[in-house]
């Protein structure tokens, strides 16, 4: 028998099971009318919204008194009634304030749309949180982040946690921010690139869903100075195709979950769930080609796409394959991080790609050097410094298959599959350049 | 129909349900012995280890050359042997080297204890990691945050992802470290705490399993400087009890779900999963008189237990109720954080716990203070400056029901299960004073 919770408490979606009882239910004030007398009250708790009816005069009284987000505990009879929400009401007979809003609200929260500006938000996080919009991404977000650790639980992949201070600033040094370790010098990890890679030589499979910084000194709609990157790692590939293969399953899996548990939430935001069937494939090279082509801009010299070129393929993807995703392969091999494998026909090429949904990039993947003399090679080769690589060397020049992986932002997903304009809209407490608090 | 993984490769663990068949094994070479004219290969992948026979002497003479932990991918007959482990082995037809090790290990990691000390462990994670204790450390971890997790989203938590780099050092100017963001100060989220408050306005209940960061500047068997957080808190309470009650049934589920996963992770440590019943509670005080009765030492007049109190309070609820767990509820006011609730009878008891474990405190927790009046009245006579507080105490001023929670330490967990000495033991990459590397 569960000790937890000890209450005779009724959650508001579920009102409509206790017809004919009376019941409690628990939840913040979201809305309130004055009717002929009647008042009728909207409370919100963490399953949704019920309707309470009050008629009698003096804790109708109290109620106006209170603002809305009052914290109240409503004993009463539940009545089935076809034009509340749920098909049930209750009529209060006993009212408690758990917790009394005195002052004006500084905005709106119970109109569908949050007027004030994403500023005003951000700033009053505590209180614009709970506005029906924010609330629904948040499930979005951890909806997501279930499935994927789910989807790769079913695959025997096994969650790791690695360090978020790191010694050196293995992964470039201009975008890490600094930390004071003891007076000595350290550094927010970028990425858990290095660890988990380290980590295939352990458990073959890993992934992590954990926070990374990154010290970009701009600030645009899509980026975030700390966000949660969800990472995989497995060995034992063929190439990136492998990576390419496993990410089409993760996504299809993660939509199906959303689908289930988080139809409403998306319907809030008048957003489509994509529907994966196999997603089209496009060489970098050809990606540039189909550009100049259908867009007319002559992007072939360029290492790098463009957010106005990606934007470009996810319109095209759309209209050629009806897709919502686009994987984009074979960048070259310089514009890459030197643990990215080159490709064996062209080793310009490499054996990398991304992952654009709706003409954004979503995911960074590809096959890593698992060749302990190349890796050496190449780092010479790069002018990267090998000491502070010790740790992760060792991982290769003690056996290594061949590996690779690819990581997601998490808040850039959410916020591309809502259609948000700004990914800090969907994120409950985002930090950028200019931000810091709360 | 799965893309991925595409591959005819069998894992160890599925060896005997190939009897017959030709298959491939890929993985670490764990062990070899050569026994007239045959060689014998043990070979490691992500299900266990399985046992290759190779009687041709050319690639018996390759693998000869070779050191353990190459990685193998040996495709031959499967067949049925009562004397291999799980009941088949293979008769190599055909062995592909895919990593060469050639450089003597530094230490040997086939062996049932890890010999080196635990330092040098450490500086050669990539490789001590492999090792058989290690590995069963790293799935008894992700076993108990995946535990965790599930036995929250089952009572209607919801995970959230909040900061860690954070304005101000909120919760004691001390213990932080300051992390330069872009120019201007910042430091580690020591714990969510304020922002799991913070959240339970938004959905109730609320959990997150994340890195924290404590700047104290000791190294001691028991304390990193980074650890995983199992962080939770939730609305409608109507004391720490309730808090109380939650934890017991969580660690209930977890060490099922543990024993029913992990087994032989845990066996190989030799230890023993707890059986939890109803977990003893003693009071504060009560705990002082205890340890004055039993063990002749008076500590009524401390404000906290130290260590070496925890360590008799653990024997003592071993002896007297034969229980690994022991909580300590009532903790003096003053020594617990301005956000703890005051007793209703006593305010210099609060409503605030400890759950010792084995001994040793793994769990903190109790009822917050909602009221926002008490609150700012509670900062003010504390010396708190509300200025960097506004974000949280908007969280009051606009409706917060009585609320708790509590945060368990993940490594201290599994070091405390699997009866290690220190919980770098058990920590894949730990930081503290001296260390930062791997």
């Amino acid at each position: 028998m569960s000790q937890f919770p000890n209450e005779r408490r009724v959650l508001a979606a579920q009102l409509s099971t206790r017809t004919g009882e009376t019941a409690t239910l628990s939840g913040w004030l979201l809305n309130r009318r004055a009717l002929g007398g009647v008042m009728f009250l909207v409370l919100r708790d963490r399953s949704g919204t019920a309707q309470v009816v009050v008629d009698d005069a003096e804790p109708a009284a109290l109620i106006q008194e209170l603002q809305v987000e009052s914290v109240l505990s409503i004993t009463g009879e539940v009545v089935a009634d076809e034009r509340a929400r749920g098909g049930a009401e209750m009529r209060a007979r006993e009212i408690t304030v758990l917790s009394a809003v005195t002052e004006p609200l500084p905005f709106e929260i119970n109109k569908p749309v949050l007027k004030p500006s994403l500023d005003i938000w951000l700033d009053r996080a505590s209180l614009s949180l709970r506005h029906a919009s924010k609330q629904a991404a948040s499930r979005v977000m951890a909806q997501l982040a279930a499935s994927y650790r789910a989807a790769l639980v079913r695959r025997g992949f096994i969650e790791i946690f690695t360090p978020k201070i790191v010694g050196s600033a293995t992964e470039g040094g201009a975008n890490v921010f600094p930390v004071n370790y003891f007076d000595r010098p350290a550094f927010l990890a970028q990425s858990p690139q290095l660890y988990k890679q380290i980590m295939v030589g352990v458990h073959e499979r890993v992934f992590e869903v954990g926070p990374v910084f990154r010290a970009e000194p701009h600030a645009t709609t899509r980026h975030l100075n700390e966000y949660i990157s969800l990472d995989l790692e497995f060995g034992f590939i063929r190439d990136h195709r492998d990576v390419m293969a496993l990410v089409e399953e993760l996504l299809r899996e993660m939509m199906t979950d959303l689908r289930e548990a988080c139809a409403g939430d998306i319907a809030l935001y008048g957003a489509t769930i994509p529907e994966i069937g196999t997603i089209p494939i496009v060489g970098f090279r050809e990606a540039q080609e189909i550009i100049l082509r259908v867009y007319g801009e002559d992007c072939r010299h360029e290492p790098d796409l463009a957010p106005q070129h990606e934007r470009w393929l996810g319109e095209w993807a759309m209209r050629e394959h009806g897709s919502d995703f686009l994987f984009v392969e074979g960048y070259p091999t310089e514009k890459r991080p030197f643990y990215t494998m080159p490709g064996t026909e062209d080793a310009a090429v490499s054996n990398s790609f991304d992952l654009l949904f709706r003409g954004l990039e979503l995911i960074t993947g590809g096959q890593r050097e698992h060749r302990y003399e190349k890796l050496v090679e190449i780092m010479a080769r790069r002018g990267v410094d090998p000491d502070p690589f010790e740790g992760y060397l060792d991982a290769f020049r003690f056996g290594m298959p061949p590996e690779g992986g690819c990581a997601i932002g998490l808040e850039r997903f959410v916020a591309q599959l809502l259609g948000a304009a700004n990914v800090r809209e969907v994120t409950a407490f985002p930090r950028d350049i200019n931000r810091l608090a709360p």
